[in-house]
C-alpha cells in the first residue's frame, strides 16, 4: 500500500508510526485511518516489540476530517466510524506495546486514539479535548475511550464543555501516563516503551490481549477468564524459562 | 403542583432548582423527592439549556428523611427507594446539563444526588459522606452512584467509615469537578455551566443520554452502540450546520 | 488445621492475620494460600469486627511460589490459581472489614491481595508491582484486582513494565487508602480499621457484600439490586435501632 498519510520507521526493536498530514492537522480521513490501520497490522505481523504513535506538525491529531463527514450519508458516516473503531481495535489487538507520544493538541478521535493506546506520554505543550459537545456533532465514540481512562465527572466535563484539558491535568486524571517538558518528550516516551517491552514478547502479547478482554467486566467474570488464560500460559516455554531463570538466579533467555 | 420543598427559578437559559427545607436539612422525604423529580421533569420539557441543583440552609442535603423511614414497612421502604432512584434517573435523563452547586454537607442520598448529577462544583465548606455504614442502615443505593465516581478503595472507605470527605479530597477523587472558596461558588458553578451548555442543545442532549447509556459497559459493547448513535447524529441538521460552519470558518447557527 | 505459614492473633474486636514465612518472602504456596483462606474463614465465622492482613519479614508478599509453579502441569496450575482466587473471594466475602497493612514490597499475587482487601494502608517503605509482564508469565489474575483499583493507563503501565510503584504513587492512584511513615503504619492502620468498624456489624456485613456485588455493573442494574437490598435492610432490628436512636438523639445499641 502506498503511504500518503503515514510514515513508518523501524529502529531496532521499535517502530514509529507517524501521522504525517500536518497541513490537515493529521485529521482522520477515511484514507488516513485505513493507512494507519494497515501500518499497525503490518507492524503487528512483524517481530518488532514496541510501537510509538507520533505525529508531525503543530497538531497531534484533530479527529475526523470534516471534509469527509460533510458529504457523508448515513451509510458513509457509519463506514467512517466503523473504520475508526477498527483502527482503535487494531491498536489494542496488535501484540506489541503501543505508546502514544503526544506533542500537541489531540482532539475528538485524535484524543480517542491517545485514550485507546496502551500507554501515553505527553509534552507539556499537549492538550486534550472532545470538542463535539460544544458544537453540533457530539463526540460519542471518542467518549467511549476517554471515559474508560478518566473518572465519570471528568469524562462528563470533557464531553459537555469540549474544553481543552492541559497535559498536567490529563496525567492527574489518568488519560496519559506522564507529562514532561517538550524537549524531553522523545526520551521519556522511549524510556517508558523500553521498560514496557522487557521480558518475553509472546507472554506480553497474551497479557495485553487478556487485559483488554477483562477490563470493564465484573470481577468474578474477569477472574474466571484470567485463571484459564494464566493456567494455560504457565505451560508455555516462556513461562517455564522465566520461572526456571528466577529459581536458578540467572538471566532468562526467551524462546523465539 | 404546589411546591413546598423546592424553589424553581429561571434566569435566561438556566434554571436553578433549590432544595428549600433548611429546617429539615433538606432531607429527602417522599414529598420532597417527588417535588424534585417533578421540577426536573418540568425543566426537562422546557427549552432551558442548563440546570443548577442548589440548596438553602446550613446543610446541602442530609439524605432520606428518617421520620419517613422509621415507620416504613417493606413495601413503603421500597417505594421510598424507588422514588429516590427515579429522581436520580430523572436528573440523568433530562436533556439539560445538570450541575450540583454544593455549599455544605451532602450525606447519604444527598451525596448520591451530587454523584448522579452530570457535573458538580463544591465550596471548600462542603463535605461528603455515606454515613449509613457507621450506623444501622448501610448506604446501599448511595454507594451505587458514589462508587461510579471515585475509585474502589475510596468507595470502600466512604462506605465503611461513614466519615466526611472534605471538598478538596472529593475533587481529587473525582466526586466533584472543582472546589472553590465559598464566596466564589456561585460564579464557578455558573461558569462551568456556561461552558458546558455551548453548542447545539439537541446534539448535547443526545450526547448526555448516550454517555449514561455507555458508561459501565465493556468497551466493545459501548463502541457498537456509540457508532450507531454517532452515525445517525451525523445526519441531523445540527451536525450538518456544525460541520459546515467549521469548514466555512464561520459561527454556527443552531436549528431551533 | 496446624498453622505453619500464618499467625492469627485476636485483640479485642480485631484479629490480625500475619503471613509468617519471611524466609520465603511470604510467597503464596498452595499450603500458604489454604492456610490464609482457612484463617479468614475462621475469623469470618467469629464475632470479630475487623481483620488486619499483615506480614513478617522484609517483603510483604512476593506472589505465587515459583517452586510450586515450576513443576505444575495444566491441572495443577489451574488448581493453584483457583486456590488463589478462592483466597481473594474469601477476603471479600467474610463479614468483617479487612484492611491490608503493607510495610514492604507486595508483588504479583501479593499486590493482588492488597488490591482485593477492602482497605489498605501502606508505609512509605512499601512498594507495589505486577512483575510478570517483564518476565515470561504475565500477571493475568493479579491484574484483575489491580485494574479495578487504579485507572486503565496506570494498570497497563504496571502490567507491561512490571516496575515497582512507590507507596505515595499507589495512594495517588487509589491502590491504597493512605501512605504514612513506616513508624506510624500500625497506628494508622488501626485507626482506619476502628473508624471502618463502627456501627452495627450485621448491617456493615450486608453492606460489604452488596458493594462487591454491585461494583462493575452498569448503574441501572446496580440500582435495581441495591434498592431490594436496602429496602429489606430497612426492616432489620439494626436499621430500626439506628433510625430510632438518630430520631431520639441518643446513642444506638446494636442487637447482638
Amino acid at each position: 500500500m502506498s503511504r500518503d498519510h503515514v510514515l513508518v520507521k523501524r529502529d531496532g526493536d521499535f517502530v514509529t508510526i507517524t501521522m504525517n498530514r500536518p497541513e490537515r492537522r493529521n485529521a482522520l480521513s477515511l484514507d488516513h485511518m485505513r493507512e494507519l490501520t494497515a501500518a499497525f497490522e503490518e507492524v503487528g505481523a512483524s517481530d518488532a516489540r514496541g510501537v510509538t504513535l507520533a505525529a508531525n506538525g503543530p497538531v497531534f491529531c484533530a479527529g475526523h476530517d470534516f471534509a469527509d463527514v460533510a458529504s457523508a450519508d448515513l451509510a458513509r458516516a457509519r463506514e467512517l466510524l466503523d473504520t475508526c473503531v477498527r483502527l482503535m481495535r487494531t491498536v489494542q489487538s496488535v501484540p506489541q506495546v503501543v505508546i502514544a507520544r503526544v506533542h500537541a493538541l489531540a482532539t475528538a478521535a485524535g484524543c480517542q486514539l491517545v485514550a485507546d493506546c496502551d500507554l501515553a506520554v505527553a509534552a507539556d505543550t499537549a492538550g486534550f479535548a472532545a470538542p463535539g459537545g460544544a458544537g453540533g456533532w457530539f463526540c460519542h465514540t471518542p467518549m467511549v475511550a476517554i471515559a474508560r481512562n478518566v473518572g465519570r465527572k471528568r469524562a462528563m466535563e470533557m464531553a459537555l464543555t469540549g474544553d481543552v484539558v492541559d497535559a498536567a491535568t490529563a496525567a492527574e486524571w489518568g488519560l496519559v501516563n506522564r507529562v514532561v517538558p517538550a524537549e524531553e518528550l522523545e526520551g521519556a516516551a522511549r524510556s517508558l516503551l523500553e521498560r514496557a517491552t522487557r521480558g518475553s514478547a509472546r507472554s506480553k502479547a497474551l497479557g495485553k490481549r487478556a487485559l483488554y478482554a477483562q477490563f470493564g467486566r465484573p470481577e468474578p467474570d474477569a477472574y474466571q477468564y484470567a485463571v484459564e488464560v494464566m493456567a494455560a500460559a504457565s505451560q508455555t516455554p516462556e513461562a517455564r524459562e522465566g520461572i526456571a531463570a528466577f529459581l536458578e538466579k540467572r538471566q532468562a533467555h526467551w524462546p523465539a
